[in-house]
C-alpha cells in the first residue's frame, strides 16, 4: 500500500471515529463543572492559567488556614479583583464577608481536591483497587502507577519500592477473582484472552535519590537492584511490569536497566519499557532496542508515548547550552510516533506494542497500519491515561475492544504535580484535546498526516527565521559554553581517559612566565593531589621580588603598544584563547580533577567559565570600546570612551583554579593593561595553563605574566609597587582587607590612585519556607552546601528554616546527606571529595567542633581512612544567629541549620552577618519571594534554585558589605572598573560652519 | 494696491528680470574654472565640501611648503585617493609625481587665492582704492570694508581703526577728482546726484578686544570711542559710514552705539546701521528705531541683509539652550525682509534705505514697493557683494541706475574666512544663487512670494514634527539649563538688582543641619567677601565631632527608610529641588558673586551646573533604577539592579561651591544614600543653600545634613567613622589622598568597605599647533586660564606653543591680558577678581615668584590697591617640563608658557605632569587632532575651544592618575560609584512547566 492509500484510509477511520463520539466531550471541558471553568480560564489568560496550575502545585503544602488564605491572595489578589471563576463560585458557595476567607478556603480545597480525583484512580491502596475493579467492569484494564515524591533518600526509595511490594500483594489476593475482559486470545485467564490481569508502571529514578548519568553504573546497578525485587513480585502474579521513561537526562539509564532486567528473566515476556516519540533520539534509540532483542533473543514490549516533559526537557537545554533533545514542533512528534509505531509493529513477532495516546490521528494510523501488517490483535494495544479523553477511550474500546487506562494512585502532595502535567497538556494550545474537543477545529485538519504538518511548518519558521543574530565586532552573540552533558557517551567516556592521560604528565617542574620568557628559580614548591597528597602533580617554581619585580618592569614595557592595540585585535587574543581552552576542555578539567580534587563536572564547569569570561568580556570590550557620542548640540562632538590604567596585579585563589583567574586577567587584558599573575600555591599548575594557553596564540610578550610565589614572600612587594594601578583580588576577606589598607598608600613616583577589585568571602544562608517545594529545596540545599566539598565563596553554609517544616526538611535532607559518599573525586560515585589542603582541613574540622559545642550534629558522614584531606560532610542543627558557625567563614562542608519562626526572622538572620554574597530562598509565596528580593540584601539571590553556580553574563557575581566592593564578575558593569572613562569634546564649528552630525539637535 | 495684486507685479518685474540676464552665469558658477568646479563638487559631496572649506579655512598659516603638503595629504588623502578636482588639476598643472606635492602645493595655492580675489578687491588700501576705481568707472558705486583678524586687544583694535583712518586719508586725496555716477538727485557732486562717493563699512567688535553684553555700558563706550574718530574722519569726506552688524550677542551693543554716534552728529545724515532680517528680534528692533528716530527727529540710515551667521547663531544658541534667535525657515527670513523693507520704506521721510540682497524676488519686491510707495530714487539704493551674482549686479544697475558693491580688502587671514562664508552661502541648500544659477530652478517658485512658501514649510515641519520626546520616568529628556543670556536686558539687570538685596541679608548666623533640625554651636567663623574681606557675608557654625557623630547617626537612622523609598520619588526630590534653584537662580548666583568672589556669568553657570546635576541624576537614577533582566534562558529570570551603598560623607570644595556640593550630595542621595555634607570653610553660606533646596522640597529628616566645620578638627572623625559606607571629595590632592589611606582602614563594626569617588587636581594643558586659528586660541587660552582667577581644576595652567607659532600667540596673548582689568567681581568690567582666600593668595603669589626665577614674566597685571585678595594676572614665558610652575598646580591666575618644538614633543610635555584632569589643542591638523584624541592623556580633552566649562551630560567631568580615581561626574557612569550591584535569580519553572517570558530565547 502506498503511503497516501494508507493514509487516506486513516483519515477515513478518524473520521469514523469522531463520528462514533460526535457530540461527546471530556469531562475535563465540561464548562458546567469548576474544572471545565478552570481550564476555560486557563486557555483564554495565560496570568491566570501561570498563577492557578502555581497555587495548584503549592496547595497540598499549605496546611494552615491562614497560610491557605494568603496564598490564595498572593496568587489571585483580594476577593473583590478575582477572576469570577473563584469569587463567583465562592460567592455561591457561601457569601463572601467577614468570614469570606474561610468560604474560599474551603470552596477551593474542596473543587481542587474533586479535580485530583478526576485523574487519580485513589488515594490509598485499598482504594485504587477498589476504582481499577470498577473500570474493570465497565471493560477497562488498567495499568497502576504510584505517585510519590521525588526521592531524595535510600528511605525513600524504600518506601516507594514497597509500596509496589504491597500493592502487588494486595492485588495478588484479588486478581484471580477477577473476571478476566473478552478478547480474541486463547487463554482464558488473561484479559481479552492473552493480556496479564495486572499490569503495573513504575518510574525507575523513584528507586535510587542519586541517579545521575555522571555515575552512570552505579545509578543503573542501583535502580536494578529495587526494580529487581518489584519485577519478581510481578512474575510471581504472571503480571505485566513497564518501567517508565522519565526527563532525557535517565533516558540512557532506564534503557540500560530495561535491558539488564530483561536479560535476568529472558524468558519472562512481561516486561516493558516506555519511549517518547518527542525525543529525536529515538529513531536511533529504537531500532537499536528492536536489534538488540532480536540478537538477545528475547522478547520484548514498548510502550510509545509523545512525551510529556517538552517544556521541561527544552528550558532544561537551553539553560545549558545543550541541543533540544527534543522536536520543536509539534507535529514533528506526530509524525515521529506514526513511524516508530510502523517499526514496533513491523516487528511484532519480537516486540509487543503499546500504543499510548489520545490523539485520534494517532491511534487510527496505528490501527489502519497494524491492519495493513496483519498485526495480530495479542501484539498490541491501546492505552490512555485515566480520568482524560472519555470519548476517546469509549471510541477505541468500541473499535479495538481492548484498551488500558494508565492509572496513577498516591497521596495529595504528589498528586498535584501530576494534576498540573495534566492541565499543562490539556491546555496548551498544540493539544489534541484542547485542538478536538475544546476549540472544535476542523476535523480534516486534525487528521491531517503529521509529517505533512510538519514539513509545512518548518518551511514556515524558516522563512520566518532572521538573519542570524550578530555580536559585537561581528563575533556571534555571546553564549554561556555548554555545560558538560553526561547523557553522552563520549562526555562520560572522556574523563576516565583524559585523567589517565593528564596522570602521565605530573610531576613536572613549571617555571615562571616573564615578558615572554620563561624563568626558573630554584625555590621551588609542589602541588600535590588533595586526595592523595602523596601524588605531587607539579613543582613549581616560586617567584620572590626580584621576579616580580621584573614581571611588573615587563608589565610597564608593555604597557603602551598593548594599551594602543586595536581592542578587536586584543578581543580577538581572547577568543582565540577561548577556542584553545575549547579544545583543551577535558584535560584541562582533568588537571583539576588531579591539582585541587574537583569532581568531574565541577572541573569541566570551571573551565566552562573560564572560556565564557574570555569570550564575554571580548564582546563586552567591544561594545565599551568604541567612543560614545553624548549629547546633540550641533557644532560640538563629546565622545566618552575607556582608556586602560596600566599594570594589575591579579591575585587569585584556589578554588576556581582557572576561571576565577581567567576572569580577572582576561578582563584587565581585554582592557589594555598588562598583567602580573599569582595564582594561589595550591593551584599553580592549573595557573600556568593559562600561559600556555596566551603563548598558543600569540599574546605579545609582557602582556601577561606568571609569577606564582609565596604570599609571605612577594605579596606585600607586589601590592605595594608604585607601578601598579589595578589590583584584581578574589580570596579571603583578611586578605583582601589586608591589599585594601596596603594599596590605598601612595609611593612616590606612583602614577595612579590603585584600584581595587575586590572579592571575598560570604556567609550564604538559604531559606526554606513554609510553603518550600522540598523536593526541589533538599537536593538544592545539599549541592549548595557541599558541592565540592563547600569550598566555593557562594556555598551554602547556612539554611534557615521556618519552624513549620523544619522536621520534615531536616529528615530529608540528612536522609539525603545518607545517600552520599566521600572519596577521591575522580570517581564519579563521590558526592564529595577531599578539601584543598591539610591547613584547610584543620580549620574545618576546628569549626565542625565549635559548631557541635554551639548545636547538635544532624550528620557526620563517613570519610576515608586514607591519606587524603577529608572532612566529613557535616550538618549541625540548634544554631543561632549568634553561633559563630553562624557568622564566621568556614569554607568547607559544614552546615548550619538553624530554625526561624517567621519568614521575617528567616530574612533578618540571613542578614545578619558581616557578608552579602549569595542566597537562596525557596518558596512558593508570591510575597515572600519579592520580599526576598528586595530585603534579602546579598550580592546574589537565588530563588527556588541552588546559590552556587553563577553564570557569566546571567548572573554576574559579586556581593557588597565583607563580602567584596560591588563588583560584579561576568557583569555587564565589570569591565569599567578596568579603565578610566575620558571624554574628547571637539568644537567643529570653524568659521560659524559646522558639519552636520546624523544625531544633531538641529532646528526640527 | 492689494497684496495679491503687488506680488503679481513682483513676479512680473521678477521675471522681466530673469529674462535681461537670461543665459548668464556668476562667475562662483563657471564650471570651467577652478572655482567653479570646487563649487560643483562642493554642492554634490559634503564631506569634500567641509574638507574644502576648512582647507581655504587653514590655508594662510600654512606658511611652509612641508606644512601646506601635510594638510594637503590630511584633508584631501593620497594623490591617488583625491577628488579630480584636486588631482586633475594638478595633473594638468604639471604632472604628479616625485615632485607632485610641490606641484600641487602651488596649484592648490594659486587657486585659492585666485578664489580669493574673487571676493575681495585688494590686499591693501591702494589696490583696493585702485579697483573700487575701476568699479565706478563700470558705474558701480561701492563700500569699503576692512578685513581683519579677530580683535584681541586694544592694539589690535588701534590698528583696525587706523586702517581706516588711514583708508580715509587716501580716499580724501582721490575721491573728489572721481567723476559722479549719473543719477537723478540734484547735487552733481555726489554719485546719483545724492549719494556720497567715500561709503565705508566698519565691524564695530573690531573696534574693542571685550566686547560683551554682559558689560554692555562699558562695551558701548569702548566701541564708541573709536568709531567716533572714524566717523569725524568720514565727516571731513562728506562720506558715508555705516555700522555693520554682527552676531547676535552683540546686536544691541551695535544699535547703541549707533544710536549714540547719532546723537553725537544729528544733523549729519550719512550715518547707517545695518539690521538682519533674519533675526526673529528684529521685526522689534527696526519700528522700535524707527520711532526713536522721529522722537529723536533724526535721519537714519538702514542697510536690510538677510543675515550670513545662520549656522553660528543656531549652533550657539542649541548649545546654550538659548532660543533659537534667527528664523528657522529660509523662507521666513524672506518674508520678514521684504515685510521690514516695506516698513522702511514707509517711513522713507526719516530713514534711507539699502536694500542688501542677490535675491531676485526680493529686489523686485523692493523696487516694486518703493514704486508703489513713491519713495524718490535718493531714499533707496540697492547693495551687492563685491564677486557675487555678476547677472543681478548687471539686472540692477540696468533697471535702477544705482547699486553699489560691497568691497572687503585686507590680508589673506582675514580674507579666507570671509571666502569661506561666501562659498557657505553660495553652496548651501536654500541659496537662491545657487538655485537661480547653478540648479535652474523654476523661475516662478524662486519668485514665489516668502510668506506663503514660509507659511506651506511650516505646516509641512508641524505635519513631520514627532510626539514629543519623552525621557525616562516620563520626566521630559535632559536637556542642560539655559546658560545666562546677557543679550537680554533683564538678565543684565537682575546682578545688580539681586546682589543689593543679598547684600541687605548679609551677615546671619548659619546653623547646622542635623536630622531635620536646625542645631547652633558656640563655635563659629565668618564666611568673608574675597574682594572686601571686611564684608562678612555669613557667621556659621562650626560641628565638632558630636555634631559629625550625631549627624552620622541621623543619617544612618534615616537611610533604611531612604533606600526603601521608591526610586521615582527619589528623584521627584531632586526635580522640584532643581525647579526651586531655577526660581532662585539668580539670588543664588548673587551670594557666590559675595562670597566666593565669582563673576556674573561664573556665578549663574555655577548654579546651572547644580540644577543639571540635580535633573541629570534624576533621569539616572530612573533608568538605572528599574531591574534589567539579563540572559534569556527561559525558565531563568535574572535581574540585574542597584543597590544604595549606607551613609555618604560628602566633603566639597569651595571652587564650585554650590554646583559640585549639589552634584556629590545629589547623585549620593537619588542612588538612596544619606549624606552628611561638609562643605568648605569658605563657602559655607551658599552650603547652606542646598539645606534651604531641600528643607523647601520636604526632603526626609536625615536624609541630608549639613555640617560645616574645621578639618582639623572634625575631617579624620568624618573620614574615619565606621557608619560611612561612601565618601565622595572634591579637592586637593593632598587632602584626597590622605582621604583614601585614611578611609581603607577598616574599623570594627564597619559594614562596607568604603567607596571613595575622588576629584583632585590638575595642572592642565592647552597645545597651540602651528596651525592653530590664533583668533580663537587667544581668547580661549585667556579665558581657561584666568577665569574666575584660574581656581578651576580644569583651569589651563601651562600653554604649549609650537615654535613656529609662539611669537605671535605670546604676542596676541599678552596683548589681549593688557586688555583686562582686575578688580571686584560684581562689577562686569573686571575680567577678573580676588581670589578665595588670603592664604590662596598667599601661595599663588609665591607661585609666581617662582615661575618668575624659572621663567620671565610675559605679562603681570596690575591689581587694585584695596584690602581684596588679590593677585595680578601673570604670564611666564621660558618655561620648561621640569620646572615647578609647570608641574605642580597653583590653583591661581599664574599662567605658564612653554615653547615646544614640535606636536609630538607638545604632547609630551603635555602628559608629562603627575596629574590627566583636562587638556586642549587648538589645532586645524586632522591628523593632530586624532593624535591628541588618542595621546594626551586627560580625562577631559578640549579640541578647538577653552577646556573649563564642562557641562553636565555633556563633557562628563574628572581624570586619572593624581587627579582623581577615575570617576565622571554628570556622566552615564557617575551613579554606579554609589551603589552596589545585585542580581536576583528566579528559577521560574515548577513542575516541568515556565511562564514564556517576552524575550525568552524559546525555539525559534
Amino acid at each position: 500500500m502506498n503511503n497516501s492509500e494508507l493514509n487516506n484510509r486513516v483519515v477515513a477511520r478518524g473520521k469514523e471515529f469522531f463520528s462514533t463520539i460526535s457530540g461527546e466531550k471530556p469531562s475535563l471541558f465540561n464548562k458546567g463543572a469548576w474544572m471545565g471553568k478552570v481550564m476555560d480560564w486557563s486557555m483564554k489568560n495565560e496570568t491566570f492559567k501561570i498563577q492557578m496550575f502555581r497555587f495548584v502545585d503549592v496547595f497540598p503544602s499549605l496546611t494552615t488556614g491562614k497560610l491557605l488564605t494568603d496564598h490564595i491572595r498572593e496568587y489571585f489578589g483580594e476577593e473583590k479583583d478575582m477572576p469570577p471563576v473563584l469569587s463567583t463560585g465562592a460567592k455561591v458557595a457561601g457569601m463572601l464577608g467577614s468570614f469570606g476567607g474561610a468560604v474560599l478556603n474551603k470552596f477551593l480545597t474542596t473543587n481542587i481536591q474533586e479535580m485530583a480525583r478526576q485523574f487519580i484512580v485513589g488515594e490509598n491502596t485499598k482504594e485504587a483497587i477498589k476504582n481499577m475493579e470498577r473500570l474493570r467492569k465497565d471493560g477497562f484494564a488498567f495499568v497502576v502507577d504510584v505517585l510519590g515524591e521525588a526521592t531524595l533518600s535510600e528511605r525513600e526509595a524504600d518506601i516507594y519500592m514497597n509500596t509496589y511490594l504491597e500493592l502487588l500483594d494486595s492485588l495478588k489476593k484479588e486478581y484471580k477473582d477477577w473476571k478476566p475482559l473478552p478478547g480474541r486470545g486463547g487463554d482464558g485467564s488473561l484479559d481479552w484472552g492473552h493480556a496479564p490481569k495486572v499490569n503495573v508502571a513504575v518510574k525507575p529514578t523513584a528507586l535510587f535519590c542519586l541517579a545521575n548519568p555522571q555515575d552512570f553504573e552505579g545509578s543503573v546497578v542501583a535502580i536494578l537492584n529495587r526494580v529487581r525485587k518489584i519485577a519478581e513480585k510481578v512474575i510471581e502474579l504472571n503480571g505485566f511490569l513497564c518501567i517508565d521513561m522519565e526527563s532525557y537526562r535517565h533516558k540512557d539509564i532506564i534503557i540500560e536497566v530495561y535491558k539488564r532486567l530483561k536479560l535476568e528473566y529472558p524468558a519472562y515476556p512481561h516486561f516493558g519499557l516506555v519511549l517518547q516519540a518527542y525525543l529525536v533520539d529515538t529513531d536511533k534509540d529504537l531500532p537499536e532496542l528492536l536489534s538488540w532483542a532480536r540478537e538477545k533473543k528475547v522478547q520484548i514490549s514498548l510502550r510509545l508515548v509523545k512525551g510529556a516533559y517538552w517544556d521541561y526537557e527544552t528550558v532544561k537545554a537551553k539553560q545549558n547550552d545543550w541541543k533540544v533533545p527534543v522536536w520543536t514542533i509539534k507535529a514533528e512528534s506526530d509524525a515521529a510516533y506514526e513511524r516508530q509505531a510502523r517499526m514496533i509493529l513491523e516487528n511484532s513477532d519480537i516486540c509487543h506494542f503499546a500504543c499510548a495516546s489520545h490523539n485520534i490521528r494517532t491511534i487510527s494510523a496505528v490501527m489502519e497500519m497494524a491492519k495493513e501488517l496483519n498485526v495480530p490483535d495479542e501484539r498490541y494495544e491501546f492505552q490512555v491515561l485515566y480520568g482524560m479523553a472519555e470519548p476517546v477511550r469509549k471510541g477505541i474500546l468500541k473499535v479495538a475492544g481492548r484498551i488500558r487506562l494508565y492509572c496513577p494512585y498516591g497521596d495529595m502532595v504528589p498528586g498535584m504535580g501530576y494534576l498540573v502535567r495534566r492541565l499543562l497538556e490539556n491546555t496548551a494550545n498544540e493539544s489534541f484535546l484542547r485542538q478536538s474537543f475544546a476549540e472544535d477545529a476542523q476535523i480534516e485538519k486534525l487528521l491531517e498526516d503529521p509529517a505533512l504538518t510538519a514539513e509545512r511548518e518548518r518551511a514556515a519558521r524558516a522563512a520566518k527565521q532572521k538573519a542570524e543574530a550578530k555580536g559585537p565586532g561581528n563575533l556571534p552573540p555571546f553564549n554561556n559554553e555548554a555545560m558538560v552533558d553526561f547523557t553522552r557517551a563520549d562526555h562520560r567516556a572522556a574523563f576516565p581517559k583524559t585523567i589517565a592521560e593528564v596522570r602521565k604528565q605530573l610531576g613536572k617542574t613549571y617555571p615562571l612566565f616573564i615578558n615572554g620568557k620563561e624563568v626558573k628559580t630554584g625555590d621551588t614548591i609542589p602541588s600535590v593531589n588533595p586526595n592523595q597528597p602523596s601524588e605531587t602533580v607539579g613543582v613549581v617554581c616560586q617567584a620572590g621580588t626580584k621576579e616580580v619585580g621584573d614581571a611588573i618592569a615587563a608589565a610597564k614595557g608593555a604597557f603602551p603598544a598593548w594599551r594602543d592595540t586595536d581592542i578587536k585585535v586584543r578581543a580577538e587574543y581572547l577568543v582565540k584563547a577561548a577556542a584553545v581552552a575549547r579544545r583543551r576542555i577535558f584535560e584541562l578539567s582533568a588537571w583539576q580533577v588531579l591539582e585541587i580534587g574537583k569532581q568531574w563536572d565541577q572541573a569541566y564547569a570551571d573551565v566552562c567559565e573560564a572560556i565564557d569570561f574570555l569570550e564575554y568580556y571580548a564582546r563586552e570590550m567591544i561594545t565599551l570600546g568604541s567612543p560614545k557620542r553624548i549629547g546633540h548640540a550641533p557644532g560640538e562632538l563629546n565622545h566618552y570612551f575607556y582608556e586602560p590604567k596600566g599594570v594589575a596585579a591579579v591575585i587569585s585563589p584556589w578554588n576556581f583554579p582557572l576561571a576565577i583567574s581567567m576572569g580577572m586577567v582576561s578582563a584587565a587584558i581585554v582592557a589594555g593593561n598588562c598583567v602580573v599573575f599569582k595564582p594561589s600555591g595550591l593551584t599553580s599548575v592549573i595557573g600556568y595553563h593559562i600561559v600556555e594557553l596566551f603563548r598558543e596564540v600569540g599574546l605579545p610578550d609582557g602582556v601577561f605574566n606568571y609569577t606564582p610565589g609565596r604570599g609571605s614572600v612577594m605579596g606585600d612587594y607586589l601590592v605595594d609597587s608604585p607601578d601598579i594601578s589595578l589590583i584584581a583580588f578574589t580570596g579571603s576577606m583578611e586578605v583582601g582587607l589586608r591589599i585594601i589598607e596596603r594599596a590605598a598608600k601612595v609611593y612616590p613616583g606612583q602614577e595612579n590612585v590603585k584600584k581595587i577589585v575586590c572579592e571575598m568571602g560570604g556567609k550564604n544562608a538559604i531559606i526554606i519556607d513554609d510553603d518550600a517545594d522540598l523536593d526541589e529545596a533538599v537536593p538544592h540545599v545539599l549541592y549548595s552546601a557541599f558541592g565540592f566539598q563547600g569550598q566555593k565563596c557562594s556555598a551554602c553554609s547556612r539554611v534557615i528554616v521556618l519552624d513549620a517544616v523544619y522536621d520534615k526538611f531536616v529528615e530529608r535532607l540528612v536522609s539525603m546527606a545518607q545517600a552520599t559518599l566521600v572519596g577521591p573525586s575522580e570517581d564519579p560515585a563521590h558526592y564529595m571529595g577531599a578539601v584543598a589542603d591539610d591547613k584547610a582541613m584543620k580549620t574545618i574540622k576546628e569549626y565542625a567542633e565549635i559548631g557541635k559545642k554551639e548545636g547538635h550534629v544532624l550528620y557526620e558522614s563517613k570519610v576515608p581512612s586514607d591519606s587524603g584531606y577529608y572532612v566529613p560532610m557535616t550538618i549541625i542543627g540548634g544554631i543561632k544567629p549568634e553561633h559563630r558557625i553562624a557568622q564566621e567563614e568556614i569554607f568547607g562542608p559544614v552546615l548550619a541549620v538553624m530554625r526561624a519562626k517567621d519568614f521575617d526572622q528567616a530574612i533578618a538572620w540571613a542578614n545578619s552577618t558581616k557578608f552579602a554574597l549569595t542566597g537562596g530562598v525557596f518558596s512558593r509565596s508570591p510575597e515572600h519571594l519579592a520580599q526576598a528580593r528586595k530585603e534579602f540584601r546579598v550580592g546574589n539571590l537565588y530563588l527556588n534554585r541552588n546559590n552556587t553556580g553563577a553564570l557569566v553574563g546571567r548572573q554576574p557575581f559579586g556581593g557588597s558589605k565583607m563580602s567584596g566592593v560591588g563588583t560584579k564578575a561576568g557583569g555587564h558593569d565589570y569591565l569599567l572598573h578596568f579603565m578610566d572613562p575620558r571624554v574628547v569634546t571637539e568644537n567643529t564649528m570653524r568659521r560659524g560652519f559646522a558639519p552636520v552630525e546624523e544625531d544633531d539637535d538641529w532646528v526640527a
